[in-house]
């Protein structure tokens, strides 16, 4: 336990990083390497990044929100999130996986405030109810910054989804940093994967399973302590990285230390090993959008269940979404059906296909002249 | 009959007039106002009006060669047909139907040459077995120059269509303009509409019905002596006209002339009521191309059926059409789909909703702002 009250602590230390690395592939053609699905404005003005950066509004200043991405996206990463001072983009220089990312953020954050405590937040999701987002937030600093914990933050299931993992929890979480904390902490009992349906309805049937949300919340110092335990690489690499962390030696530093860390996840790595685990009830609204058809459940559609961004026309078209942005669009008698329209391709693929998108980008990955559309 | 041995008259004297003054809106987005189906290469390297032009090399020379379009697509048929001389691309100065066309077209082939007769040849069918075709034609305006007769031309159907018109023929027709033709003419009894399908069975089990091809061949004499007896109003047309050709006044006649004329097909102004109906039986391959569908069995397909103009790559797509100029088509898991890219438009429609792409370009014209999509 820390010594500072809890309140006093968080409000003054607390950092989030938003892990924005990926190049969402399933949002071609939108997507692309140079312009990835977290720097597009898909669902409004801002870009799922900039809307992530807003959420955190109150809560945590501009000068402590971190994002991590792939080295070749900190241009234009700045260039989406230009209220963030620009050296809190910092460039992965290679592909790893969550674990190498949030111990890159444990280095970054530590070496800033060795009693910094931080949370894991992605830009790859919708979220409502954001005060409630907040005070989870809130408290879940307020708890990592008191307590030796690993707190993972599980959404409440809305319905038995086949898509997420789940958390199974069970105990409440007592600490004085809890007193009057509106926000439920259990003790975690499992993480379990994607789940077949029947399993989900299981799941959901018994109260004590919340979806895996891939947003954490630790002290820096906690993170550090069980890696050491469960993943000394990763510990080995914090204690490394962190004298360069705010000097010119930051990136020499990191490409040397990234380069040998294995690919996995921080699930993997740390919190189905670790017996510090809790886990907050996160009971505002959280939703994936990690395909075409998932960012159309978050836009308004027509009468006949038409979701178009852009400028469409159809005759007997219906449940279809179409991005058509620069031209129009004419659907006659089509169902179903997702069409996205970029500068140099268009893509269509019934909604039940969507996961294939990742397919058409394996094959034009192959083919050198594709390279502008990729 | 002429006096002059069919042969020479034929080869001195006959014209071909190609109506070319359709709006294409089956081929929308494609297809528009200012650059219709006839203009287009839809097919390879040739406009549609350019394919038509050359059918006729050999037979019938530029300068005898007429188009007939609408008055705002003078310019790009000129542009389109460079080989034909500027003043025989004719504008109908507002849409008349194929009757007032005929008729326009029998007073400038008069002008020109009093004894002349022509074919009315038409810019929307594929052709094959050209050598046949030609025959036909010529053979047809041997006939035409010796006898007091109307030819149209029928064609020897493949398949019992329910999508073309059709017209029985019985009688043998002998003349000594035929003396040792190759293609056979036959007596008219009758024309009739576009038939359902048993219907359709039943006329190609009788061996006695063509299809209606809308091409005809006649002397302008012969069409005259007709249009006075069945449709006094276009003899009428032809005979005020006729002084004007060839002259500054022509502009100013035709559209004076043209303006009060009936909205009415040639068969049904004249062909079902004229006694003097001929038919060559055209053997030659004859194909409407109508639709996307129909353009597309003119088209070359891969292994899983997919037609594509442009560049497209495919997961699980078989029997589609795309034309994708100028921009990348990724499909994935859709079937016998028709997708057209234009500069500021896209269609998606399946292949049976292909009629339906008329209702779309009526949708638009009532929206001005759609103008430069039409």
């Amino acid at each position: 336990m820390s010594d500072n009250t809890p309140e006093q602590h968080t409000l003054d230390g607390a950092y989030a990083v938003i892990l924005a690395g990926g190049y969402g592939e399933r949002f071609w053609p939108m997507s692309t390497a140079k312009q990835p699905k977290q720097l597009l404005s898909l669902l409004g003005d801002r870009s799922m990044l900039g809307m992530a950066v807003d959420r955190l509004e109150g809560l945590i200043p501009a000068e402590r929100v971190l994002v991590l991405t792939s080295a070749d996206l900190v241009e234009p990463t700045i260039a989406a999130a230009p209220d963030l001072p620009p050296e809190n983009i910092i460039g992965e220089p290679m592909r790893r996986d969550t674990a190498a990312a949030v111990a890159l953020a444990a280095a970054v954050v530590s070496g800033r405030d060795p009693e910094g405590a931080f949370c894991i937040l992605t830009a790859d999701h919708v979220m409502g109810d954001l005060d409630r987002f907040r005070d989870t937030l809130r408290t879940g600093l307020m708890l990592a910054s008191a307590e030796d914990v690993l707190v993972t933050i599980g959404i409440t299931p809305r319905f038995p989804s086949t898509g997420f993992g789940y958390v199974e929890a069970g105990d409440l979480v007592s600490s004085p940093a809890l007193a009057d904390a509106e926000v439920v902490f259990r003790k975690v009992t499992r993480f379990v994967e994607k789940p077949d349906q029947a399993t989900a309805e299981e799941y959901i049937a018994s109260g004590r399973f919340s979806w895996n949300s891939g947003m954490f919340v630790w002290s820096a110092a906690a993170l550090e302590r069980a890696f050491a335990r469960h993943e000394p690489a990763l510990a080995e690499f914090i204690a490394a990285l962190r004298p360069a962390v705010g000097t010119d030696e930051f990136a020499a530093a990191l490409e040397a230390g990234f380069e040998p860390l294995q690919k996995i996840s921080i699930d993997y790595a740390l919190m189905e090993k670790a017996d510090n685990v809790v886990m907050a009830e996160g009971t505002f609204r959280w939703d994936d959008v990690g395909s075409w058809p998932a960012i159309a459940d978050h836009l308004p559609a027509d009468d006949d269940g038409n979701v178009v961004v852009g400028d469409a026309v159809s005759i007997d078209a219906s449940n279809n979404v179409v991005f058509s942005d620069g031209r129009l669009t004419a659907l006659i008698g089509v169902e179903d059906m997702i069409v996205v329209h970029t500068e140099g391709a268009t893509l269509i693929v019934p909604k039940d296909r969507a996961q294939d998108v990742k397919k058409i980008v394996t094959e034009l990955r192959e083919d050198p002249s594709r390279a502008d559309l990729l």
